[in-house]
C-alpha cells in the first residue's frame, strides 16, 4: 500500500443527461420554428402509488423542459382494464400523439403484459410491446427500454471499447438486464446500427457467489442491476474495468440516515475500476433522458411514415 | 497416457428423435381415434435449391410417418413476394392448417424477415415470428426454433443439470444460438416452464480465441453452432462437461472423401467430455423431430383455442 492509487473516472450521468436532453432541445426548437407540431408525450397512471406519480411527474417535467408537449393522465385504481385499453387505443389513433408511457406497476386486478401490447408499438416509448422486444432481439433498430439504453449510451459516449472484450451482465430482469445483454452482443453486420460485439456473460440469483466473482473479476465491463447492495466488491473487479451499477436501492445507515446506493462497493470499487457510475446521479438520470431521446425518436418515424403517405 | 479413459456419453440424437416422434405418433393416433383431424403442416418452397428441397423433402416424410397430414406447395423462384404472402394468408386463414412453414432461404428479390412476419404466429411451427422471438426472448409459452428447442430437449431428456452451471453459447443467430442463450438463462419464476437457470455465456467470431478457450475451459455445457470444423478442441474442455455440437460442415478429408463434421474435434473431445452429441446423428435428427412437435403444440392450441370460441 502507501502507492498512489488512480482513482477511477466517475461517470457523471447527470452531465451526460443534460447533454443529451440539450441535443433533443435544440432538434425540437428547430422542428418547431420550422412550423412543425412539438412531439408529444401521454404519460398514463392508473392508481395513487406515491412513487409512481414522483416518477412520471419527473418523466414529464423533463419532457416539457426540452419542448416535448408531454401530459398525464390520471385514472383511479378501479379502473377497468377494459376501460385502460380503450384509453390506450384512443391515443394509439391520435395522430397528435406520438409517445405512450404507461407507468408500472398496473393495480393487481389488470394483466400488465396485456396492457403493454395493447400500445401501439410505434408509440410504445418504454419499449415494452412484444413487438418491440423481438426487434431488439433479432438486431432490428427500435424503441429500446429507456434504462437499458442509458447504459447503452453510457459506454457510447464515454467511448467504452465493447469489441472483443468481456462483459458481465448481473441480472436477468426482461427491462434492463435482457435487452442489455443483447445489445452488448449485438453482431456489426445486423442493421440496428449497433454492433456492439463484446462477449457476454448473464449471470442471475442463481449464480453461484463464486462464479459471480470468477466471471466479475475476468470482465473488462460489468453491468449490475439486481437492487442488491454491495453485491460488487472490489475483490470481484479487474483493475480498469468499466462498472455500469443500475441498482438502486434505499437503505439505513449506521446513523439511522436513509440513502439511495446500487449495487456496487462504491468506495472500494471506484479505487480500482477505470470508469464507474455514481448512485444516485449515473444511470438513473440517463433513463429519463433516453426516454426523452424515445419519445423524440418516435415522433420523427411517425412523422417519417406521414410524409411517405401523403 | 496408458491409463484408461473414460469416454464420454454419446448422445444419441436419432434414437432421442424416434423416442420423440414415437410418442406423438401416439398422441396422434389417439387424437385420430377419438375422431379429431390429425395436425397439419404446409411446407412452402420458392425455387429449387436440391438442398432446400432435401430438407423439406425429410421434413414431410416425417410428418407424414408420425401421422401429421404434411404436404409441399412449391412455386417458381419468378415468384413474387406479393404473390407468396397471398399465399400465406390463405393458409394462415385455413382452419384446415395448423402449421406453416415457410422453408429459407427464399430468393434475393424477398425479403425474409417480411415474409416470416406474415405467418400466423399461432401456426408458425418455426418460430420465426417476430411476437414469436419475442415470447421467447420474454420467458413465454410460445412455438420456439426447432434446432434450439432440440438442444433443450437433449440436455432435458439427458437429465443434464442446467441450474447455477456454466453454460457457453457458442455463435449468436437469431435462430439458434440467441435462442438457446435466452432459454438456457430463464428463470423457474417466469412462466415458460423452462427455468434452466443456467449461468450463460454467449461467445462469436469476434470473441478473441484466448477468451473463448477461456470461458469454455470453465463451462459445464458447451453448445456450438458456428459452421467452424474442430473449433472447440479438447483442451478447451473442462472434463466431464457437456458437448452439444449444433454445428455441420461437409468437408472433404484425406483421402479426398466428403464427409459432414460438427464444431467439435469429435474424436479427441468425446475422450474428455461427460457427454457429447456426434455429427451426423446428434442435433441434426432432433430438429426434425422439434419441428413435428412444434406442429402438433400448434394443432393443440388452435383446437383448444376452438373449443374455448364454441
Amino acid at each position: 500500500m502507501g502507492a498512489a492509487r488512480i482513482m477511477a473516472q466517475i461517470i457523471d450521468g447527470k452531465a451526460l443527461a443534460k447533454e443529451i436532453k440539450d441535443e433533443l432541445k435544440t432538434k425540437i426548437h428547430g422542428l418547431v420554428n420550422l412550423g412543425h407540431r412539438a412531439p408529444s408525450l401521454r404519460c398514463i397512471i392508473v392508481g395513487d402509488d406515491p412513487a409512481s406519480h414522483t416518477y412520471v411527474k419527473n418523466k414529464i417535467q423533463a419532457a416539457i423542459d426540452i419542448g416535448i408537449d408531454a401530459t398525464t393522465i390520471t385514472y383511479d385504481a378501479t379502473l377497468s382494464e377494459d376501460d385502460l385499453i380503450a384509453a390506450i387505443n384512443s391515443l394509439n389513433t391520435d395522430k397528435n400523439v406520438d409517445g405512450i408511457l404507461v407507468q408500472l406497476p398496473l393495480p393487481g386486478t389488470m394483466d400488465e403484459r396485456k396492457v403493454c401490447n395493447v400500445v401501439s408499438p410505434e408509440k410504445d416509448v418504454d419499449g415494452f410491446h412484444i413487438n418491440n422486444i423481438g426487434q431488439l432481439c433479432l438486431d432490428m433498430p427500435t424503441l429500446v427500454p429507456a434504462t437499458a439504453l442509458a447504459v447503452i449510451e453510457i459506454l457510447k459516449r464515454y467511448k467504452i471499447e465493447t469489441f472483443g472484450r468481456n462483459a458481465v451482465v448481473v441480472g436477468r430482469s426482461k427491462n434492463v438486464g435482457m435487452p442489455i445483454a443483447m445489445m452488448l452482443h449485438s453482431d456489426k453486420n445486423h442493421n440496428s446500427g449497433l454492433g456492439m460485439d463484446a462477449t457476454v456473460t448473464i449471470c442471475h440469483r442463481y449464480t453461484p457467489p463464486e462464479k459471480l466473482e470468477f466471471f466479475c473479476r475476468n470482465a473488462d465491463i460489468i453491468i449490475t442491476a439486481t437492487g442488491v447492495p454491495k453485491l460488487i466488491k472490489a475483490n470481484m473487479v479487474k483493475p480498469g474495468a468499466t462498472i455500469i451499477d443500475v441498482g438502486i436501492t434505499r437503505i439505513t445507515d449506521e446513523q439511522g440516515k436513509t440513502k439511495l446506493v446500487g449495487d456496487v462497493d462504491y468506495d472500494e470499487v471506484s479505487k480500482i475500476a477505470g470508469a464507474i457510475t455514481p448512485v444516485p446521479g449515473g444511470v438513473g438520470p440517463m433513463t429519463v433522458a433516453m426516454l426523452m431521446h424515445n419519445t423524440f425518436q418516435a415522433a420523427q418515424r411517425l412523422r417519417q411514415k406521414e410524409s411517405n403517405i401523403q
